[in-house]
């Protein structure tokens, strides 16, 4: 398989397991189904646009060809019916959440190269398309960002590990189809270890006990 | 009138009702002038800025034409001193949104097509430039936005209505000033209707009561 | 010093304080080391990238050059150790917002300025680049931002009487780096003024308590 296709074959997985988090979010929230619509479509392209927004690529892809639209929507659609099966709905968008984390965060930084940016902006910009989303479904939906939670168990490090590996990968002349597959394997096995695990980040001192009610 | 003027004139109509919008949950907020300003120009103009970044239309007339800050200011003073006529804030907050609603899906959809972007693009564009000034106006004042709470009675529906119902009259070469107008005003009447018979759409199968608090 | 040197010195203060507002938010919110690094480089360049994607002005700076990010990454590693040399971290973070709002108002007019954009707009963006980090960092800490909650003092308007300021000296063609200093120490000055003395603006009658619950 050529490089291109497998980078295209993770984007589109990509999306769907993002628009599933998406989607389970606003399940567990209540919302209805244009609500659970929305926040797939958010959640999976969100991320995408922020960073073609930043690249100076607009109209961003998303725009531009249905199977951006078609993959949430069929997400959504099917997480709709049988997510009964999942036991808890928070740990299970945190799940889909860490799969998507991994598959963004190294196509992300690859279409940042594509764009002939250098590697410290691809990996910038990898990371804030593996966190893009994820952001904007928690802040629509009123929930304190994964990202920054106090409680969060490393959430920035594996998707900023994955771009700078898939970035130094690059600039070595690796050869990228295995390199990304591995990459967004590593990832997401990185950050679901972190939330089994409990692994944190060091805090700060505190003086007092810290202002999140979350 | 011709067509370009019909559009001028739904899209300045647009601006005044989503402006007082923003006025209004600004004062329902308690927040004080410099925050009813704001409130106003966010949600008059933050749908249409949404739109122009990601069409590429940089920088976005908002930022170019004097007319896009002073109708938003001179209904944010009209609000100021005439908002005790209404019963409840919140509800009326709704009302002048869904006439934003009707009239931006329509002119955002319209000015798509003027940047030669196909008609599912047109859509999409038409639906944010809808609920895109909503949905800022309803994050900054710590609102879960409109466009997904749980009780809201259909919201993303009618301006979806109303952008395919413009897309497709475009298509079909329809002459747009009448059309225009009737979509507005479909869209306006279909989310009112949804909000005072309270139609919701389906939700998913909930194991236990949802999380949302609001 | 020439023009440009100070100007460009001003912004890397203003890095320097508003990633520092961002990383003492972050700890007086409990956040583990990644969302105090997370919250400073937002607080940062949150504003300064809403600016260059509205000015059309991709891919921003932030982007391109080391020391955007140096910056608040040296900030946030100080702010790691020092914090509790601040007595209060809440008022601590408007200490420094009130640093940064001065300094961007100021480097954001008069980069509008050298994109040829008129006075209005440089002023309008001048406010956009001094308010938009921390309206970033306090939805993303899920705060109701300065910019709009019901008992701030006069955030908007320091603000935004020094990019009229700075917009005024240049259209009349006053000698920048005195007036851009000036400029930033006043409106610092005058939000710091605004938070002591509680100097607040008009709020609309009310016919009941309001509802904001902050």
């Amino acid at each position: 398989m050529s490089a291109g296709a497998v980078v295209t074959v993770l984007e589109l997985v990509g999306l769907y397991v993002f628009a599933t988090s998406g989607a389970l979010m606003a399940i567990h929230k209540g919302f209805d189904v244009v609500g659970i619509v929305i926040l797939a479509l958010l959640t999976a392209l969100g991320g995408g646009i922020l960073r073609d927004v930043i690249i100076g690529d607009t109209p961003p892809p998303a725009f531009a060809h249905l199977t951006y639209l078609g993959i949430p929507l069929a997400a959504a659609a099917v997480t709709f019916f049988i997510h009964p099966l999942a036991q808890r709905l928070s740990f299970t968008v945190l799940v889909f959440d860490a799969a998507g984390l991994g598959l963004f965060c190294v196509t992300g930084t690859l279409k940042a190269f594509e764009h002939d940016l250098g590697p410290i902006q691809a990996v910038l910009l990898g990371i804030t398309t593996a966190v893009g989303g994820g952001v904007l479904r928690d802040i629509t939906a009123r929930e304190t960002p994964a990202l920054v939670k106090a409680d969060t168990h490393l959430y920035a490090i594996p998707a900023a590990a994955g771009a700078v590996a898939v970035a130094a990968a690059h600039e070595a002349g690796l050869p990228m189809p295995p390199v990304a597959v591995a990459a967004a394997v590593f990832v997401f096995a990185f950050r679901l270890a972190a939330m089994l695990r409990k692994w944190t980040a060091p805090r700060a001192w505190q003086r007092r006990p810290p202002a999140d009610p979350s």
